[in-house]
């Protein structure tokens, strides 16, 4: 199975894209995690996003703030699919970097989620995946029903909690 | 190959979407093209969705506009990844639509392209198929070659076109 | 007299809810309150709202975050009117939540709120209801002369509270 | 039945509002139109607001542009439900009425759809008058059929429609 | 002289606007504090600004949040100038209320300061009424003095505070 | 009576000033127009309005678009009130100018009025001037009446015209 | 003297950026134009800014729209300062590019000027070149006194247009 | 060497622009600080900015917040290169100040960094002195190749700090 390379501008975007590795785990996708940044690792991003293909990599999840090129810089780069994480900073709310993300232009599409969605950037990496493979896509038809499960255990709760307002 | 599967919310959007039926086109990849709403047919929407994988499909490209709800009602019922093009309607310039689809809740990704992407989108289903596809990835090593070659080109006869300055 | 059914999409968003369900209940409207999911539970979404009307239910409220499809898909199902709350959360400031409940396409009308306006979702819903309830109907004019009341009471005070400054 | 008071700010919003009084009249709607002003006639206003229910209203339309006040000096006046159509002026693309419209303070909904969201108004009147009036529920229930065929019908045209692209 | 008038939508404001009420006491101009609501006591609204010229007041100023109507209310109902104060609340920075304020149709001018200027609107009412009063505009001159004076202290004493840095 | 003085940023804005010099006139207010500006003028706007109010004006207005910095540039330099129209320019939808006109700091108002607001800036103008002059303040009654009658006539013709939707 | 290089991502962007070259020319500064994509020429992109010192330039202006990375890109792999125009493009009137290209991360800045501020984006770089070449400064000291100068003339010719009004 | 000016307009903005004054600092660059306001002491900001050059001033550095005017007074009043750093305030996440300084009109541009990018302001100011300061050039050389150094070294510990997710 291809491997996933997580790649964050700053290694203070951690406590955001933990949510995605940890969820690339549960699939038992191997993940390789790296620290790169467009700006001031602009050769280190573009060779790592070139070789990505060569080894072995089939999906390349970038997270970046602000003026976030990350995702960019990587799909200038390659041919596989780039999934952006736009990431929330202390200006803004995250439109900085939501736009800079997702407005790409025309030829180099970098597929993007929420502000700050790194478990869906997971998800939608493993779905790529599971294109070939079979297995991969029970584990999402199956988190898709536990994710139903859980709704509905919470919606039975719901009765009990509200009976105190 | 797998087929992709491109739902529009509008007949009205088929001047933007347009351009992604044509990039697949020239992909070679079989396309099936539907008119379908979140809101009006929401059961057709929902049905086509959870059929889509056992019907063949790899992707699907959802386009809509304003409250774009689409591209989450279709990635609601499939674990197939599903691409949303926001599309920009007569208020608010597409802002609407960008948000609406790109900031879908945990669990549930839409991969999202610039407003009116419709290019992009095609490509990024193509990305997609080609990760267990050599003949797509090849094509796709071609359009990122010859792109660059365009721009090339148009950087030798800018020179040209700036002289009447 | 008809139900008020107060989905909300995610348990989560109890303690901005909580304040609809009180006030359906100063009115003594029977109310039932539902976790469910356009995403995680899109069938049982639609099940509801289709059925809502058969149930006894005269008025659905929804409460759904970021790209809150919620209100949509119910307003999909139903000819109930529909009202939307949209919920704050981390990114945006709620921006995304309005006007992903409020820019609906036409032909499907979700009665929008301020963002976070639980309460007023709850009066709009007894308003509604009143229209053929003389009883609820007083009961409006009651809570608006007391809320008239409460700030000329305010108003009195505020000359003593000033006098610190 | 009950009829439904259609205001605007100014006449210069008939050509979206047009859409709404239409609608009304497919649903056999008694419709009065006025033309008031939040701030040029705002006597009148209050007045009309708070005569209408003794007039034989049920629902009352606001339309209203920039700092889009009158559904709110409407909702001010009455315990009627007032509906709010944030109207697109010259600058800001609507999003200044959308948020005088919809971001009403705690006591005072006003049920705001989208901007220029003229015919949605309207249906969402109907929806609430429909709440006690069995005829127009199945007008409602024929008009959501309809939408749905026409979708259909768009769907099936499409294919022929994209042979040319 | 004439008095000043200084309206807010709830008394929630109060930590905003005191400093409106404390730079006007330091001008010496007679200030009466309302809390009144557009939207809970329009009348009351709309009763003391047509009796705010004859009740001897010169300037009216209005603090409101959110879907903030209160200036619009209160120029409505006068000839007086009214300066209104967009007021911050829980969502959308203040957005919501100052395009609420500022976004005033062609007729009825309100006055806007910047979001939560309360001190703003104050030393705006001072020079209104300074256009007829000398000695006021002389106390304008000596606070325009004062300020001045203080940056200049402050710019003194930053090179002491830096050289830590 | 004391004069107005109009400045603008460029004459371009002529088109949107305009109907602010026509109002004026109307009330037969002394009016004084410049072309002036905060950056290629700055002496000259210093200058201006320094001396205005020596020179007999009672009430600067002031016109700019983009990063409107006139307003705040004539403010600084008088203690007469000055009024910012913020201009619409060719991005962004007047949003820029709006935000660079009202947002200014403690100590230094600048009464802002719509974007594009020409007549209201004059409107305001007038109401600071009535302050001490009974005659203009009657002049405003009358207006307000216009306004009025104006929209009760436009009720009354708006019937004729929707018969023929 | 250090030249000035100009790169544009497309040359769709000519009509826009033709005002920075023709202010170059005027200031008599040697200017070399590309067009150069940051995603579909990254190397060569990468390229010109490594070689752009050592091939004699000073200073470098970018010119680019939606999510613009030029800037970016350039800065990364140069010293020399990098000017930046956000280009406005078919959808969010140029916040997308203005974002993108602004806000940068500490480290590498880019030196953003107006959405579509070609100009002013050839005068900041004949600023940073006349840092050491004051005949360049001579000149800039020209263009300041004739931009005063015409409006200058500018307000005196204004008097005689508003007289029709 | 030419000195850097750095200009706020609080000292309230000290937390933010110190960042600014140790960059400086780091690269051995004299520079005076100072507290000034476009708006409470307008002719020292003129007056400090006319004589920059003629003291030994290369470059200016301003850093204001809201309607920040102070880069475009700076900027208005001399031929050096002003660098503006929009600061964030209490409202609006510091779009305020980003677009009151970055959409300068022609002919006098400011050169725009980050929201609170007070290092960038400093590095840009290096970069422009450093065109004719070959050992500048150097310093920023070795400044970027420690600043990928510091990258690739967290890269290097980042799979140690996400064994433990």
């Amino acid at each position: 199975m291809k491997k996933v390379e997580k790649d964050m501008g700053s290694d203070s975007d951690l406590h955001v894209v933990s949510a995605s590795i940890k969820k690339l785990k549960e699939f038992g996708i191997e993940t390789e995690v790296h620290v790169m940044s467009a700006h001031r690792t602009p050769d280190l991003a573009a060779q790592f996003s070139k070789n990505a293909k060569a080894n072995g990599f089939g999906v390349i999840i970038s997270a970046a703030g602000k003026a976030a090129h990350l995702g960019g810089v990587l799909a200038a780069n390659t041919t596989l699919p780039v999934i952006g994480i736009p990431i929330k900073s202390s200006t803004l709310d995250g439109l900085d970097a939501l736009l800079a993300t997702v407005q790409m232009p025309s030829g180099i599409p970098v597929a993007t989620v929420a502000i700050d969605g790194a478990e869906n950037a997971a998800i939608l990496a493993v779905q790529m995946l599971a294109l070939s493979d079979e297995e991969l896509s029970l584990k999402l038809e199956k988190m898709k029903n536990d994710m139903e499960a859980k709704v509905i255990e919470k919606d039975k709760k719901i009765a009990e909690q509200i009976k105190s307002l």
